[in-house]
This record gives C-alpha cells, structure tokens and sequence, in this order.
C-alpha cells in the first residue's frame, strides 16, 4: 500500500473512535474545540506530502512546542543542555513534584513541564523574549510565516498555571532557575499556545527525519548525531506516562500534546502529524495514537 | 526541688551543650545569632516568674509564631478551620511537597509550612495586614507592648522564600490558597520575623496554660475545650518531624522554631520558654529540648 | 458526675452509632462479628470497676496485643529497644512499605505492623514461643488465668498474611529480622487472635495508669520513667493514621485494634477499654472513638 | 568498516576503562569474578560471527535470564501477558516496592524483579520447573546444548533472596503472585545463574533481529509483530534506570544483567553480546555500554 491508500483507509477507520476519550478542558480555551476532529499529514523528504481530514486546520500545539525549544535548547548549548535537565522517562503522572524533589530540583526529562521550564529558562536567558524565538523557529523550519502563538490562549494558561509556577519556584529554590519565574512562567504560557496545522506540524519536525536538515531550504539545524539523540529522547519520553505503551505499539519517535496532535518521525523515510482532540487516560489524542499504530502496521515500517 | 533551684541546676549542667548542634542559616541575619546563648523563663497563672540566663535577650521566634496565628484563626473559624488544614503529624520532612500532592493540596497540620500559609491566607482574608493582627495579639497576650517584626529578617526571609512560594501556588492549584500567593508569603515572612524574649513568650503562652484565659488581664483568648484541644495539637505536631521523640523525652505540649526558641505549656500549672540557637537534626534547640527534658524529669511534673 | 452516671449516659447515647462504619472482614473469623456489640469498663488502682453493655464478652484484642508485647520487649531491652523501632508517627497508611524502604527497615514506631513484628523478633530470640510469653503476661497483668489466643483465629490470620510475610523478608533483607520470617509471622498472628473482655483489658493495662505497678498484685511492671514513656508512645502512635485527630478529639494515651476494641489510660487515675467492632476509616471503633470522647468530655479529665 | 575492524578497534580503545566501576558483589560468587574481562560478539543472520577478547569466556547471564523468560511467557499467552505486568520505564530505582504499592502488585515491565517474578511465576505454573524451560530455551535458540544454570551461584542467590521473596509475598497479597513464593523465588535464582558466554548470547538473540526466527534452525520463536513488540520493551524497560540514558547513547533495544553482559539487537542487521564485569552506577558493564555506543557510531547504524 502507498501512503494515499493508507491515510485514506486510517481516515476511514478511525470514525468510531472520535469522540472516544476526552478533550482537555483545564482552561476554557482548548473545552471548545469539538472531538470529532481528525487530520492526519505525512511529508518526505523530498517534499511530497499526503494529508487527510483536518489536515489544515489550525490547533493548539501545547507541549508539542517542548520538542521544538528543546531542539533550539539543545543548539545554543549541546550536551551541556543535559547539566539542567535528565533525558530519563519519568515513571509516572503523580511523581511530578515528588520525583523533583527526591531528584533536588532536576527534572527528569525536557518533555515534562518541569523540564520544559527549565529549557524556557535557557530561552529567557539568551533571547528577550524566549516565545518570539520558538515562533520564528518554528517559522523557518516549517516555511509558514503565518504561524503565530494565540493571545487568548496564551493568557487563558496563564491564568490556570499555578501549577507550574510552584514547580518553577520550587525548581528556584533548588537553584536551578536563573530567571525570574513570571518571565519564564509567561513565555511558557505562550509557547504552548501556539497554532499550527497537521501540515505545518509536519513539516516542522522534517528535519529530524532527515539527518538534522530542513531539505527544501538546505539550513542545517542539528548535526546528524544530535539529531539520532533527541529522536531517542522522543522515544523514551516523548508521550507523557504512555512512553512504554507508545513504543510498543507504534514504534516511532513522537511527541504529543494536550491539544490532541501528535508529531512523529521515521529516520530516513518521513514525518507526520496526526491531531484529534479527544485523548485517552494519559493525555495523548485517543484517535491519534491508534492511527498512528495503523500506519506502522499497514506501511510495515517503524524503527524495529 | 523548687523552680528556682530547678532552673539554676539545668543553667548550670546545660553548659557543656552550648555550641553543639548548627544555628540555622538559610537566611543570613539567623546565622549572625552566636550559638552560646541560652535563657530559660517559666511563668505561673498567679504571676509568678523565673528566668535563667538570656531570657530577657530577644530572638527571632520563627516558627513559634505559627502557634499564635493558628490560634487567632481557630478563634476566627473555630472548628471550621480544620477544613482548611489537617490536624495529624506530617510524617517526616522530605514529605513536605509529597504529602500536598498525595492529600490534594490540603497540608497534615497548621505547624508545617504548608499549614501555616494556610493559616496566614485565612488571616490575609480577614485583616488588612496579618502580620499586623499577630503583632497586636502577641502584645496583648504578652502585655509587652514593644513587640515588633524585625524589618531586615523580615526581608531576608522574602528573598529566600522560593520554597514557600512553590508551595503556596500548589496549593493555589488546589484551590486551596484564596489570596495573592505574595500577599500570604509576605505576611507569612513578616509574622516569622517577630522578635521575642523568653519570658515575652512564656507570657504570651501562659493562657493555654489556664484554660484559655490570659491570668493578669482577664481576656479569655480561647474556651477551655478549644484550648485543650491546640494543646493537644501541640503536643503530636509542634516540634517538626521530632514529635514522637519530644513526647517520649519532655511529655509537654511545645513549639519550636528555627531561632532556638521552644515554648511549651503544662496544662494548670505553667507556661515555659527556652532559647539556644544551635539545633539538632530536626531542626528543634537542641540544648532547648534537653532542658525541657531536665524540667520535667526534676520537677516531676508531665501530661503523663 | 460520677463514672457510673458517666458510663451509663455513655451507654445509652451511642445507641444510633452502634452498626455504623464497617467491621473488618480481611479474616472470615472476624467479619462474623455482630457490629451491634458494644461495652465499656474502667477500673482505677484502689480496685473499683464500672462497666457498661457486652463488657463481658471476649473479642479478638488484635492490635491491642502490640502493646503488651511492646511492654515486654521495653522491659527486656530498655532504652536500647529503640535502635531497633523508632517511636515517631508513621504519617499515613499507605506509607507502610515505602516507608521502610525510605528508613532502610527500620519501622517507624512499634504499633505499626512493621514494628510489631520487630518486637515479635525480640520476643522470638528470647523465648521459645514468643505468643505463649504475651498470653502469660496478659494472665499476670490481668489477674484472668484463663486468657488465651483463638486457635481458628490464629489460623486464619496466618493464611492471610503475606503482606506480613512481605514486610518481615523486606526487613530481614535490611538485616532487622533476626529469627525465620516464618516463626516471627506465627507468633504474631497467634497475638493478634488473643480474645479478651474489656474487663480483662482495662486491668491488664492499669499499670500504664499506676506507674508501672499492678495494684492488685504489687507486681512492678515497668519502672515509672518507663512507664510515662510507653504512654507517651500510645499518644502519639497508638491509633493508626488518625492519632492526631484522636488526641485531639480524646486526649488519652491509647491503643487500638481492628477487632474494635480500644485500650485508654488516664495516668493517676483509671484505665478504661471500650469495644465495638464497626471501624472508621482509619481502622478505629467508630462508636469506641466517639465513646472515649464522650468520656473525656463528661468527667472533664484529660491529659491536658 | 566492516565488523572486524569496528571490534578490533573498540577491544583496543576499551582498555582504559577495565577495571572502572565496580563488579557485583551480593552474592560472593559473583564478587569472585575479575573486572578486567572484556568480551564482545556479533552475529549476523546470515551465520557469520565476530569476536573479540573473552567472547568465549561464560558468565552468569543474570537478569538477560528475563529477556528470554519473557519471550517464552510471551510465546505461552501472547498480549494476554499484559494484564499481569506493564510494559512502562519503571522510573527510579527507589520506586521498586513503592511503585508495586502504588500500582496495587502490578509491576511496571518484565524486565525489573517484580516483573519477571510474575513471569516466572507464570513458567511456573506451565511447567514442573520453570528454570529447566528457561535453559532448555536458550539451548534451543543458542544451538549450544551445554548451556546450564550454575548450581552454586544458584544456591548462594537463594540465600540472598529476601528482598525478592518480600516482593513475590507483597504481590501474593495482591493475589498477583498463583504459585507458592518458595517455588517462583527458586526458580528465579536458578533461572538468573545460567552460566553463557558472548558467542552464546549474541547467538540466541538472532532471532529478535530476525523476525523471530532462529537463523539456522528455521525455527519460530515469536511471529514478526511480536518480535518488534519485544524489542520496543528492551529499547524502553531493559537497561534498568539508564533505559533514557542508553537509548540517548546507543540507540539499540538491549538486555543488561548484573553479571556485566548486555545483549543488544539492530532489526534486520545483527545481535551483540558484550561482557565486563565492572559496572556502573546503574547496574549496567561501564565498558559494555562504552562499547555498543562505539559501535553504532562507528558502524553508523542504530534504530534512529
């Protein structure tokens, strides 16, 4: 089967499970969006790309933006990034502030919040305004000038992320942020509400299939052994508590966001995005997972 | 024996612990405090005082204040405050983040950190500056109208607040904290600050020692029930993860704080104060604690 | 009022509590139990006793037993018992392994399981049936030769104790269990199915109330520095998770079991035992705990 | 370059690093061992093999024992497999008897003790006995008839077994442990004292890069979607607490044990078995992970 006979056969099937699982509703914002959407874009390196459904239309990233400032991150310092943050999964969900504080204020891994807020940090600290920096990241790799973060959004998380301010002065207290924690609190904020499709989604992360470089401009982003290292990462830590489960049942280096899209990368062959709204237990898209599962089943291609 | 004779024995035989144990340093206008120090006043309902030592030099009561802002917030809510805040010992200390995140934001008893930023939010809802509510209670309870809050402590304490601050927003995530995080942490820092002698505290404790009544002035601060009742909170939360032990040794209701200084009470009898800055492990006075041992091993008299 | 108006106003008002909470049924032998039982005796040192409803009727002593096999151990090893079980709250429930595993297999104190099967340990390598030494001793202090452990009881508690059996390999892998797991588990489980009244119990626990000594027998049992000590630690521990809430409400020193029964001592004045087998949800008497109150509250004794 | 110069290379550059880290010590048998053993094999489905140093030289495979454990029960119950234990990172060490707690006596993966406790007690209950299937397996996939257990490392792992039969007993009271403890924990030891060497276990591993066939004897092991499935479970759960770590470094999915062994697989490519006995903090050869990093980066293949 060629990827148009996949995608369009995913699309089929998946129509009993939209609406399944639960869209997230901590702020107002992202409990609007209606379940039953679903889109699905695949892009090659040599710049074909299939799509499906609700392919076009824009959601919000949410922690799908952690990937992309981990790789801006992971350029500015290389592996001294790992002196700030672990690249070890995190067990599970109720460990978030417990497992920093048995781990004196170093977060597990860039994927989780606490460590997404110390690479904010590194952000804050090299650039005036570290949410500007992921946006024009973001930009350039995936060639939409248009992609910008949502204002409403962005100040609708601000409002409900004291959650993330305690684990911000609490990593501060440990000494491990450098910034003031609103500032960094902020930028995160507005990170995660950033907008983009399933295409530009896409081909944003194309550059980690293909050795590090975005191929229609030639810009180099990672050095190819940078590269393998953070699709490692992605395996281990990139869904949330699901990791295991995800691995074992699709196979590919992924990072999904609360928002409902997934982004994953086959090394050498492609990079989709999947979105669907409505997430399973662990707070990945419910759709989203098993049609990914489906396209490692029906192309026969993972990294196994 | 006599308290007179009582008080000079321990005065005497406590020599040879001063200096053992470390003054507490997280903030450096603590450290300064030199750690041979040691002062000892006791107080009875018919106004009779003894004091040993350094009982009339001022230090800085520290967690000792969260004694008087819980029982100016038992007076407000009465039992209704133990919706807000637990009343069993905290387990142990690494627990502190652990516990909030296990129980949902709702800390084990108002003498942990957590509890008494609880207790300072109910405060903050009810006085337009709590500090200040506090500050007044201890002059009237104490009858030394010259007591105040030590502006620099107060201020070193804000800047190395982070800790609390990451608590006070978890619980805010919990819906747990009504008022602005910083408002509660400065009145929280400000209430800590507070400087007291020994025999301005054994004073200002001596109506949990009389029912409830302040003996010289008449006030009645408490009734006799609820009385009982913070004394008993006293006695299995009042000196941090030591509680068991403090029982075991001393047998009197007490609370400690990190200056040095310990007060406790004998229910009909008397109220006491002990100060020596050097603490042991858990954070209590150390030669405090052994001298309150001494106390009620010479005098006969304990709960028990 | 006096005890026997006290103890019959008891009686009568917790008629509309009796059947309420849960008994415990982890065993067959003890989910059989009428919920609807409930008595109350007290005695004091000049030999007089007062009781109330079914204060006649054996039931399983359960956990009441770790206190009398603690006695013995205390007496047996003195101060030097506490290298081996501390005497600190144990915080909450679920906490039973991870705390041990925290504390490198030291239980926190000796009224958990954890600990008791310590003191099962050091009555194991003194006597060559450790339950045989605590059947004799309840014999001694209660002045009823015909206390013994429950056969079928016994049994029962042995089928159903592999988180027993967990928690001893896993300190014996500390190197805290001296004897075979398998014996010190035996043992205990027979001290647990030890049946007797409440009669019974409040004698055999007067010497807690008449420092140390029998009244009947002159027999010293512990000396009374010792003596305050083990009463200190019922205090604090006695009443699994909720001995905050229970000094707080009773103000006894006291030591529970889930067969519901409830052990209380007012030092100087009288030992009381209170039995119901509907448990709260912390494994108390949920009429037991009300009735204690009660009593505290109509005789105006506490300890505070 | 080809495989020989790649081992040549990397049993040249290694030497510095023999003798880091520290050889396992629980057990006298296995402190008996030299750190200074370095041993390396590769084979290709195709029938070639390469090796260096000790590659002929037997060890005590340890915990690699669960990768083929696994496989079996894999084989017996297919997905079935999943509802006794997990398939996610298990976090941190110190989360062993806490996690089981946390996750009612369901352990996180098959490859942490908990874990392969229940698959034993799963061969358990299959076979007369479980240790005998195990090493009649590895023959069978390894073609090598004189593999076997050790019978004294066997015997002085039983003796130190407790904290094993404290978790078999732990999650026999959760009703997850069907066989006697006794029985799984025996077998468990013997099955971790299965003496291999390099050539061995690189061999008995073709099949997991072969699509679940065993090379020469055209024997199906696991059908080809399983195959994948286990080796997504080794990339995630078979390096102990260093899983993100060594993906991060290496990029194979692989099976390390105590003993100083890693066996690791490259899909479609090849199987490697390195051996150093000294490891490092985490459990894992400090030279074998050194080395299977080398390779991919010399040999320039990985998953990624």
């Amino acid at each position: 089967m060629d990827y148009t006979q996949i995608l369009t056969q995913i699309h089929h099937d998946i129509r009993p499970l939209l609406g399944k699982g639960r869209v997230a509703d901590y702020i107002p914002e992202l409990g609007k969006v209606s379940p039953h959407h679903f889109g699905m874009a695949l892009v090659t390196p040599d710049g074909q790309t299939w799509s499906v459904g609700d392919a076009a239309v824009p959601f919000s990233i949410q922690s799908i933006s952690k990937l992309f400032a981990c790789t801006l991150a992971f350029g500015l310092l290389g592996e001294d990034l790992w002196r700030r943050v672990g690249r070890e999964p995190s067990g599970n969900a109720f460990n978030s502030l417990v497992q920093l504080e048995y781990e004196q204020g170093v977060p597990r891994n860039p994927f989780i919040n606490a460590g997404a807020l110390v690479v904010t940090d590194v952000l804050c600290s090299r650039f005036v305004q570290a949410e500007a920096a992921v946006v024009q990241f973001l930009r350039r790799v995936s060639g939409n000038m248009a992609i910008d973060y949502d204002v409403a959004v962005a100040e609708s998380e601000r409002q409900h992320a004291d959650r993330n301010r305690a684990m911000a002065y609490f990593m501060k207290s440990f000494g491990r942020i450098d910034m003031p924690v609103e500032a960094v609190v902020n930028a995160y904020c507005r990170q995660c509400a950033i907008a983009m499709t399933c295409e530009d989604l896409a081909r944003a992360a194309l550059f980690l299939a293909n050795g590090g470089v975005v191929p229609w401009s030639g810009e180099r982003v990672l050095d190819p052994s940078p590269t393998k290292r953070l699709s490692a990462l992605m395996l281990t830590c990139g869904t949330y508590d699901e990791a295991g489960d995800f691995v074992y049942r699709v196979g590919l280096p992924a990072k999904s966001g609360v928002g409902g899209g997934i982004v994953a990368v086959l090394p050498g062959e492609c990079a989709v995005c999947v979105w669907s709204p409505a997430l399973d237990h662990s707070g990945n898209s419910l759709a989203g997972v098993q049609a990914l599962e489906w396209l490692t089943t029906l192309s026969g291609h993972s990294i196994f």
